[in-house]
Protein backbone atom coordinates (compact mmCIF):
# COMPACT_ATOMS: atom_id res chain seq x y z
CA UNK A 1 0.00 0.00 0.00
CA UNK A 2 3.11 2.46 0.43
CA UNK A 3 3.10 3.71 -2.92
CA UNK A 4 -0.84 4.85 -2.61
CA UNK A 5 0.44 8.22 -0.46
CA UNK A 6 1.06 9.24 -3.68
CA UNK A 7 -1.74 8.85 -6.03
CA UNK A 8 -3.88 11.68 -5.96
CA UNK A 9 -7.43 12.71 -4.79
CA UNK A 10 -8.27 13.14 -8.57
CA UNK A 11 -7.05 9.33 -9.40
CA UNK A 12 -8.51 7.83 -6.66
CA UNK A 13 -12.09 9.97 -7.75
CA UNK A 14 -11.61 8.00 -11.02
CA UNK A 15 -10.80 4.67 -10.14
CA UNK A 16 -14.03 3.17 -9.46
CA UNK A 17 -15.43 4.75 -12.72
CA UNK A 18 -12.41 2.74 -14.75
CA UNK A 19 -13.02 -0.68 -12.24
CA UNK A 20 -16.69 -0.61 -13.74
CA UNK A 21 -15.43 -0.19 -16.67
CA UNK A 22 -12.84 -2.93 -16.95
CA UNK A 23 -15.85 -5.33 -15.55
CA UNK A 24 -18.19 -4.80 -18.04
CA UNK A 25 -14.89 -5.83 -20.77
CA UNK A 26 -14.46 -9.10 -18.49
CA UNK A 27 -17.60 -9.58 -18.78
CA UNK A 28 -17.32 -9.30 -22.69
CA UNK A 29 -14.60 -11.76 -22.47
CA UNK A 30 -11.83 -8.91 -23.43
CA UNK A 31 -8.17 -9.69 -22.31
CA UNK A 32 -6.43 -6.79 -22.99
CA UNK A 33 -7.12 -3.20 -23.97
CA UNK A 34 -5.23 -0.18 -25.60
CA UNK A 35 -5.21 3.26 -24.05
CA UNK A 36 -6.74 4.26 -27.24
CA UNK A 37 -9.51 1.98 -27.09
CA UNK A 38 -10.28 2.38 -23.63
CA UNK A 39 -10.26 6.18 -23.88
CA UNK A 40 -13.49 5.95 -26.76
CA UNK A 41 -15.04 3.51 -24.35
CA UNK A 42 -14.67 5.64 -20.70
CA UNK A 43 -14.62 9.27 -22.56
CA UNK A 44 -11.07 10.24 -20.38
CA UNK A 45 -7.73 10.71 -23.33
CA UNK A 46 -5.51 8.17 -23.88
CA UNK A 47 -3.01 9.94 -22.41
CA UNK A 48 -4.98 10.98 -19.07
CA UNK A 49 -5.60 6.86 -19.09
CA UNK A 50 -1.88 6.17 -19.33
CA UNK A 51 -1.01 9.03 -16.53
CA UNK A 52 -3.47 7.34 -14.40
CA UNK A 53 -2.69 4.06 -14.95
CA UNK A 54 1.19 4.41 -14.80
CA UNK A 55 0.46 4.94 -11.08
CA UNK A 56 -0.25 0.70 -10.64
CA UNK A 57 2.88 -0.05 -12.83
CA UNK A 58 3.16 -2.92 -15.03
CA UNK A 59 0.00 -3.56 -16.25
CA UNK A 60 0.21 -1.58 -19.03
CA UNK A 61 2.68 -2.42 -21.99
CA UNK A 62 3.73 -1.01 -24.99
CA UNK A 63 2.32 -2.38 -28.64
CA UNK A 64 0.17 -4.88 -26.20
CA UNK A 65 -2.27 -2.94 -23.73
CA UNK A 66 -3.56 -3.08 -20.33
CA UNK A 67 -4.13 -6.62 -19.01
CA UNK A 68 -7.99 -6.30 -18.09
CA UNK A 69 -8.11 -8.88 -15.36
CA UNK A 70 -4.65 -7.73 -13.62
CA UNK A 71 -5.72 -4.11 -13.99
CA UNK A 72 -9.15 -4.53 -12.44
CA UNK A 73 -7.59 -7.15 -9.61
CA UNK A 74 -4.79 -4.04 -8.76
CA UNK A 75 -7.60 -1.53 -8.47
CA UNK A 76 -9.88 -3.34 -6.83
CA UNK A 77 -7.02 -4.09 -4.25
CA UNK A 78 -6.14 -0.57 -4.30
CA UNK A 79 -9.75 0.86 -3.51
CA UNK A 80 -9.54 -1.80 -0.60
CA UNK A 81 -12.78 -3.65 -2.67
CA UNK A 82 -10.96 -7.14 -1.54
CA UNK A 83 -11.81 -6.74 2.26
CA UNK A 84 -15.44 -6.79 3.86
CA UNK A 85 -17.13 -3.83 5.38
CA UNK A 86 -19.88 -4.16 8.19
CA UNK A 87 -22.03 -0.99 8.04
CA UNK A 88 -25.10 0.26 9.45
CA UNK A 89 -27.73 2.57 8.34
CA UNK A 90 -29.31 5.24 10.31
CA UNK A 91 -33.03 6.04 9.47
CA UNK A 92 -35.14 3.74 8.24
CA UNK A 93 -37.39 6.06 5.70
CA UNK A 94 -37.43 5.59 2.20
CA UNK A 95 -34.15 6.58 1.57
CA UNK A 96 -32.57 4.57 4.13
CA UNK A 97 -34.38 1.34 3.37
CA UNK A 98 -33.18 1.88 -0.49
CA UNK A 99 -29.84 2.43 0.44
CA UNK A 100 -29.93 -0.69 2.93
CA UNK A 101 -31.84 -2.90 0.03
CA UNK A 102 -29.39 -1.85 -2.82
CA UNK A 103 -26.69 -2.60 -0.54
CA UNK A 104 -28.27 -5.78 0.36
CA UNK A 105 -28.98 -6.87 -3.26
CA UNK A 106 -25.90 -5.33 -4.98
CA UNK A 107 -22.83 -4.88 -3.31
CA UNK A 108 -20.77 -7.93 -2.18
CA UNK A 109 -18.02 -7.02 0.40
CA UNK A 110 -20.46 -4.55 1.88
CA UNK A 111 -22.74 -5.69 4.88
CA UNK A 112 -25.46 -3.96 5.89
CA UNK A 113 -26.21 -5.16 9.73
CA UNK A 114 -28.70 -3.27 11.13
CA UNK A 115 -30.44 -0.12 10.39
CA UNK A 116 -31.26 2.75 13.68
CA UNK A 117 -34.36 4.18 14.02
CA UNK A 118 -35.31 7.03 16.82
CA UNK A 119 -39.51 6.32 15.19
CA UNK A 120 -40.74 3.59 17.78
CA UNK A 121 -43.21 2.04 14.72
CA UNK A 122 -40.45 1.49 13.22
CA UNK A 123 -38.23 -0.39 15.74
CA UNK A 124 -38.24 -3.91 15.10
CA UNK A 125 -39.46 -4.36 11.50
CA UNK A 126 -37.05 -6.44 9.38
CA UNK A 127 -36.23 -5.03 5.87
CA UNK A 128 -35.26 -8.08 3.72
CA UNK A 129 -33.91 -9.83 7.01
CA UNK A 130 -32.28 -6.58 8.35
CA UNK A 131 -33.50 -5.71 11.39
CA UNK A 132 -34.43 -1.96 12.74
CA UNK A 133 -32.68 -1.11 16.48
CA UNK A 134 -33.57 1.57 18.42
CA UNK A 135 -31.13 4.87 17.87
CA UNK A 136 -30.71 4.69 21.38
CA UNK A 137 -28.23 1.33 21.02
CA UNK A 138 -26.19 2.23 18.41
CA UNK A 139 -22.78 3.03 20.41
CA UNK A 140 -23.07 -0.67 22.29
CA UNK A 141 -24.29 -1.67 18.40
CA UNK A 142 -21.26 -0.13 16.64
CA UNK A 143 -18.85 -1.90 19.79
CA UNK A 144 -19.49 -5.01 19.93
CA UNK A 145 -19.83 -6.03 16.19
CA UNK A 146 -17.14 -3.97 14.68
CA UNK A 147 -18.99 -1.67 12.29
CA UNK A 148 -17.05 0.25 9.75
CA UNK A 149 -19.48 2.13 8.07
CA UNK A 150 -22.61 4.54 9.51
CA UNK A 151 -24.82 5.25 6.16
CA UNK A 152 -26.62 8.43 7.30
CA UNK A 153 -29.61 8.66 5.97
CA UNK A 154 -31.68 11.03 7.98
CA UNK A 155 -32.93 15.25 7.88
CA UNK A 156 -30.34 17.30 7.73
CA UNK A 157 -30.89 18.82 11.23
CA UNK A 158 -30.23 15.13 12.66
CA UNK A 159 -27.14 14.81 10.61
CA UNK A 160 -24.59 16.45 12.28
CA UNK A 161 -25.37 14.61 15.81
CA UNK A 162 -25.79 11.73 14.09
CA UNK A 163 -22.32 11.68 12.82
CA UNK A 164 -20.94 12.61 16.09
CA UNK A 165 -22.34 9.57 18.06
CA UNK A 166 -20.66 7.45 14.84
CA UNK A 167 -17.37 9.13 15.52
CA UNK A 168 -17.85 8.49 18.73
CA UNK A 169 -18.44 5.03 18.60
CA UNK A 170 -15.69 4.54 16.21
CA UNK A 171 -16.77 3.74 12.91
CA UNK A 172 -13.72 4.06 10.13
CA UNK A 173 -16.14 6.11 7.66
CA UNK A 174 -19.42 7.71 7.17
CA UNK A 175 -21.39 7.53 3.88
CA UNK A 176 -23.91 10.51 4.46
CA UNK A 177 -26.64 10.85 1.90
CA UNK A 178 -28.46 14.18 4.14
CA UNK A 179 -28.18 17.66 2.27
CA UNK A 180 -25.73 18.76 4.34
CA UNK A 181 -21.80 19.02 5.23
CA UNK A 182 -20.86 17.56 8.08
CA UNK A 183 -17.21 17.89 10.29
CA UNK A 184 -15.90 14.51 11.14
CA UNK A 185 -12.60 13.56 13.64
CA UNK A 186 -9.75 13.46 10.38
CA UNK A 187 -9.05 9.95 11.08
CA UNK A 188 -12.57 9.30 10.02
CA UNK A 189 -13.44 8.92 6.14
CA UNK A 190 -16.16 10.93 4.99
CA UNK A 191 -18.08 10.80 1.26
CA UNK A 192 -21.28 12.90 0.87
CA UNK A 193 -23.89 11.89 -1.99
CA UNK A 194 -25.60 15.19 -2.18
CA UNK A 195 -28.46 14.34 -4.16
CA UNK A 196 -30.18 17.75 -4.66
CA UNK A 197 -27.07 19.29 -5.71
CA UNK A 198 -26.94 17.18 -8.75
CA UNK A 199 -30.54 17.97 -9.34
CA UNK A 200 -30.02 21.35 -9.20
CA UNK A 201 -26.92 21.06 -11.76
CA UNK A 202 -29.30 18.97 -13.94
CA UNK A 203 -31.48 22.20 -13.64
CA UNK A 204 -28.63 24.45 -14.77
CA UNK A 205 -27.64 22.09 -17.87
CA UNK A 206 -31.50 21.92 -18.82
CA UNK A 207 -31.40 25.60 -18.99
CA UNK A 208 -28.26 26.34 -20.81
CA UNK A 209 -28.98 23.45 -23.78
CA UNK A 210 -33.08 25.35 -24.28
CA UNK A 211 -31.44 28.52 -24.45
CA UNK A 212 -28.34 26.83 -26.70
CA UNK A 213 -31.35 25.56 -28.69
CA UNK A 214 -33.47 29.10 -29.02
CA UNK A 215 -30.68 30.78 -30.35
CA UNK A 216 -30.29 28.19 -32.64
CA UNK A 217 -33.56 28.50 -33.90
CA UNK A 218 -33.51 31.99 -33.96
CA UNK A 219 -30.71 32.01 -36.30
CA UNK B 1 -28.50 34.60 -19.30
CA UNK B 2 -26.31 35.49 -21.89
CA UNK B 3 -22.95 35.97 -19.52
CA UNK B 4 -23.65 31.98 -18.36
CA UNK B 5 -21.83 30.74 -21.76
CA UNK B 6 -18.81 32.05 -19.92
CA UNK B 7 -18.91 30.19 -16.35
CA UNK B 8 -16.83 27.17 -16.42
CA UNK B 9 -18.38 23.56 -15.29
CA UNK B 10 -16.23 24.13 -12.81
CA UNK B 11 -18.10 26.59 -11.19
CA UNK B 12 -21.41 25.00 -11.82
CA UNK B 13 -20.59 22.30 -9.91
CA UNK B 14 -19.97 24.46 -6.74
CA UNK B 15 -23.62 26.36 -7.22
CA UNK B 16 -25.75 24.15 -5.91
CA UNK B 17 -23.32 24.17 -2.42
CA UNK B 18 -22.95 28.06 -2.12
CA UNK B 19 -26.26 28.21 -2.66
CA UNK B 20 -27.04 25.11 -0.25
CA UNK B 21 -24.97 27.37 2.47
CA UNK B 22 -26.45 30.83 1.66
CA UNK B 23 -29.70 29.43 2.50
CA UNK B 24 -28.55 28.21 5.69
CA UNK B 25 -27.55 31.99 6.32
CA UNK B 26 -30.62 33.43 5.28
CA UNK B 27 -32.36 31.11 8.03
CA UNK B 28 -30.47 32.20 10.49
CA UNK B 29 -30.91 35.67 9.24
CA UNK B 30 -27.40 36.61 8.21
CA UNK B 31 -27.51 39.30 5.61
CA UNK B 32 -24.26 39.69 4.74
CA UNK B 33 -20.84 37.48 4.55
CA UNK B 34 -17.38 38.74 3.98
CA UNK B 35 -15.27 36.28 1.89
CA UNK B 36 -13.53 35.09 4.42
CA UNK B 37 -16.43 34.37 7.09
CA UNK B 38 -17.72 32.31 3.95
CA UNK B 39 -14.40 30.44 3.38
CA UNK B 40 -14.34 29.38 7.23
CA UNK B 41 -17.70 27.63 6.53
CA UNK B 42 -17.83 25.96 3.10
CA UNK B 43 -14.54 25.40 2.55
CA UNK B 44 -12.95 27.19 -0.17
CA UNK B 45 -10.59 29.29 -0.03
CA UNK B 46 -11.45 33.12 0.38
CA UNK B 47 -9.99 34.11 -3.22
CA UNK B 48 -11.89 30.58 -4.61
CA UNK B 49 -14.83 32.48 -3.69
CA UNK B 50 -14.49 35.69 -4.71
CA UNK B 51 -13.26 34.25 -8.35
CA UNK B 52 -16.56 31.72 -8.67
CA UNK B 53 -18.80 34.70 -7.45
CA UNK B 54 -17.63 37.19 -9.54
CA UNK B 55 -19.21 35.40 -12.18
CA UNK B 56 -22.60 37.34 -10.75
CA UNK B 57 -21.24 40.56 -10.60
CA UNK B 58 -21.99 43.34 -8.23
CA UNK B 59 -23.12 41.18 -4.98
CA UNK B 60 -19.94 41.41 -3.63
CA UNK B 61 -18.64 45.07 -2.14
CA UNK B 62 -15.55 45.77 -0.68
CA UNK B 63 -15.35 46.01 3.13
CA UNK B 64 -18.90 44.90 3.56
CA UNK B 65 -19.70 40.98 1.72
CA UNK B 66 -22.05 39.76 -0.41
CA UNK B 67 -25.89 40.42 0.45
CA UNK B 68 -27.01 37.25 1.28
CA UNK B 69 -30.33 36.92 0.06
CA UNK B 70 -29.26 38.68 -3.63
CA UNK B 71 -26.79 36.17 -3.59
CA UNK B 72 -29.07 33.15 -2.81
CA UNK B 73 -31.31 34.69 -5.41
CA UNK B 74 -29.09 35.19 -8.37
CA UNK B 75 -27.59 31.94 -8.02
CA UNK B 76 -30.91 29.86 -8.15
CA UNK B 77 -31.90 31.81 -11.16
CA UNK B 78 -28.64 30.91 -12.78
CA UNK B 79 -29.25 26.81 -11.69
CA UNK B 80 -33.12 27.49 -13.31
CA UNK B 81 -34.38 27.08 -9.85
CA UNK B 82 -37.28 29.77 -10.18
CA UNK B 83 -39.21 27.32 -12.78
CA UNK B 84 -41.05 24.19 -12.29
CA UNK B 85 -40.31 21.02 -13.99
CA UNK B 86 -41.71 18.34 -14.66
CA UNK B 87 -40.26 14.76 -13.63
CA UNK B 88 -41.04 11.39 -14.39
CA UNK B 89 -39.58 8.02 -12.47
CA UNK B 90 -38.38 4.87 -14.58
CA UNK B 91 -38.28 1.64 -12.15
CA UNK B 92 -40.69 1.58 -8.86
CA UNK B 93 -38.57 -0.86 -7.03
CA UNK B 94 -36.61 0.63 -3.61
CA UNK B 95 -34.64 3.41 -5.30
CA UNK B 96 -37.10 4.74 -7.53
CA UNK B 97 -39.43 4.84 -4.35
CA UNK B 98 -37.17 6.38 -2.56
CA UNK B 99 -36.50 8.85 -5.30
CA UNK B 100 -39.91 10.03 -5.74
CA UNK B 101 -40.24 10.26 -1.79
CA UNK B 102 -37.80 12.25 -1.84
CA UNK B 103 -38.36 15.02 -4.91
CA UNK B 104 -42.52 14.59 -3.46
CA UNK B 105 -41.47 16.03 -0.40
CA UNK B 106 -38.39 17.86 0.11
CA UNK B 107 -37.99 19.51 -3.41
CA UNK B 108 -39.95 22.98 -4.18
CA UNK B 109 -39.76 23.08 -8.11
CA UNK B 110 -39.47 19.95 -9.20
CA UNK B 111 -42.69 17.79 -9.36
CA UNK B 112 -42.77 13.58 -9.94
CA UNK B 113 -45.79 13.07 -12.48
CA UNK B 114 -45.67 9.60 -12.57
CA UNK B 115 -43.73 6.35 -12.10
CA UNK B 116 -43.48 3.71 -14.76
CA UNK B 117 -42.52 0.18 -14.44
CA UNK B 118 -42.63 -2.93 -16.48
CA UNK B 119 -43.69 -5.08 -13.44
CA UNK B 120 -47.17 -5.74 -13.71
CA UNK B 121 -47.59 -6.40 -10.15
CA UNK B 122 -46.33 -2.80 -9.47
CA UNK B 123 -48.28 -0.88 -12.23
CA UNK B 124 -51.83 0.58 -10.99
CA UNK B 125 -50.57 1.23 -7.18
CA UNK B 126 -50.12 4.59 -5.87
CA UNK B 127 -46.54 6.12 -4.07
CA UNK B 128 -47.74 9.02 -2.14
CA UNK B 129 -50.26 10.14 -4.75
CA UNK B 130 -47.93 9.29 -7.66
CA UNK B 131 -49.43 6.82 -9.82
CA UNK B 132 -47.41 3.63 -11.17
CA UNK B 133 -48.15 3.27 -15.18
CA UNK B 134 -47.04 1.28 -17.66
CA UNK B 135 -43.75 1.71 -18.91
CA UNK B 136 -45.38 0.47 -22.73
CA UNK B 137 -47.01 4.32 -22.17
CA UNK B 138 -44.12 5.70 -21.28
CA UNK B 139 -43.41 8.35 -24.48
CA UNK B 140 -47.14 9.32 -24.89
CA UNK B 141 -47.25 10.27 -21.13
CA UNK B 142 -44.24 12.49 -21.78
CA UNK B 143 -45.55 14.21 -25.04
CA UNK B 144 -48.56 15.17 -23.08
CA UNK B 145 -47.81 15.90 -20.18
CA UNK B 146 -44.62 17.92 -20.80
CA UNK B 147 -42.05 16.04 -18.75
CA UNK B 148 -38.88 17.87 -18.94
CA UNK B 149 -36.70 15.54 -17.01
CA UNK B 150 -36.68 11.40 -16.62
CA UNK B 151 -35.34 9.80 -13.39
CA UNK B 152 -33.73 6.57 -14.60
CA UNK B 153 -33.82 4.32 -11.49
CA UNK B 154 -33.62 0.84 -13.16
CA UNK B 155 -30.91 -1.92 -13.37
CA UNK B 156 -27.39 -1.17 -15.02
CA UNK B 157 -28.75 -3.37 -17.93
CA UNK B 158 -31.93 -1.62 -19.14
CA UNK B 159 -30.77 1.86 -17.98
CA UNK B 160 -29.40 2.68 -21.78
CA UNK B 161 -33.12 1.20 -23.46
CA UNK B 162 -34.43 3.57 -21.38
CA UNK B 163 -32.78 6.73 -21.80
CA UNK B 164 -33.37 6.10 -25.39
CA UNK B 165 -37.11 5.89 -25.34
CA UNK B 166 -37.05 9.29 -23.02
CA UNK B 167 -34.75 10.83 -25.64
CA UNK B 168 -37.28 9.86 -28.39
CA UNK B 169 -39.97 11.29 -26.15
CA UNK B 170 -38.57 14.60 -25.80
CA UNK B 171 -37.27 15.08 -22.05
CA UNK B 172 -34.53 17.80 -21.68
CA UNK B 173 -32.82 16.34 -19.22
CA UNK B 174 -31.98 12.86 -17.81
CA UNK B 175 -31.06 12.16 -13.89
CA UNK B 176 -29.61 8.75 -14.09
CA UNK B 177 -28.89 5.97 -10.65
CA UNK B 178 -28.43 3.16 -12.62
CA UNK B 179 -24.55 2.27 -12.26
CA UNK B 180 -23.71 2.72 -16.04
CA UNK B 181 -23.01 5.29 -18.53
CA UNK B 182 -25.37 6.29 -21.03
CA UNK B 183 -25.21 8.06 -24.25
CA UNK B 184 -27.50 10.46 -25.20
CA UNK B 185 -27.98 13.11 -27.84
CA UNK B 186 -26.20 16.62 -26.89
CA UNK B 187 -29.43 18.67 -26.53
CA UNK B 188 -30.20 16.12 -23.74
CA UNK B 189 -28.72 17.47 -20.29
CA UNK B 190 -27.63 14.13 -18.11
CA UNK B 191 -26.97 13.89 -14.39
CA UNK B 192 -25.31 10.66 -13.19
CA UNK B 193 -25.64 9.72 -9.35
CA UNK B 194 -23.28 7.02 -9.22
CA UNK B 195 -23.92 5.61 -5.47
CA UNK B 196 -21.31 2.86 -5.80
CA UNK B 197 -18.08 4.73 -7.16
CA UNK B 198 -18.92 7.34 -4.48
CA UNK B 199 -19.10 3.82 -2.01
CA UNK B 200 -16.13 2.83 -3.51
CA UNK B 201 -14.19 6.17 -2.69
CA UNK B 202 -15.02 5.63 1.16
CA UNK B 203 -13.63 1.79 0.90
CA UNK B 204 -10.06 3.65 -0.46
CA UNK B 205 -10.44 6.50 1.90
CA UNK B 206 -10.94 4.27 5.00
CA UNK B 207 -8.07 2.00 4.09
CA UNK B 208 -6.06 4.86 3.75
CA UNK B 209 -6.59 6.38 6.98
CA UNK B 210 -6.48 3.24 8.87
CA UNK B 211 -2.76 2.71 7.39
CA UNK B 212 -1.99 6.07 8.82
CA UNK B 213 -3.01 5.79 11.93
CA UNK B 214 -1.48 2.04 11.99
CA UNK B 215 1.80 4.09 10.72
CA UNK B 216 1.61 6.63 13.86
CA UNK B 217 1.09 3.79 16.13
CA UNK B 218 4.36 2.21 15.44
CA UNK B 219 6.37 5.42 15.12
Amino acid sequence: MKENAKISNAVIKRLPRYRRYLRELQKKGVDKISSNEFSSLIGYTASQIRQDLKNFGGFGQQGYGYNVNGLYTEISAILGLDKEYKMIVIGAGNLGQAIANYTYYYKAGFVVSGIFEINPRLIGMRINDIQVFDYENLVDFVELNNIDIGIICTTKDNAQEVADRLSFAGVKGIWNFAPVDLEVPSHIALENVHISDSLHSLAYHINKSQHAKEEQENK
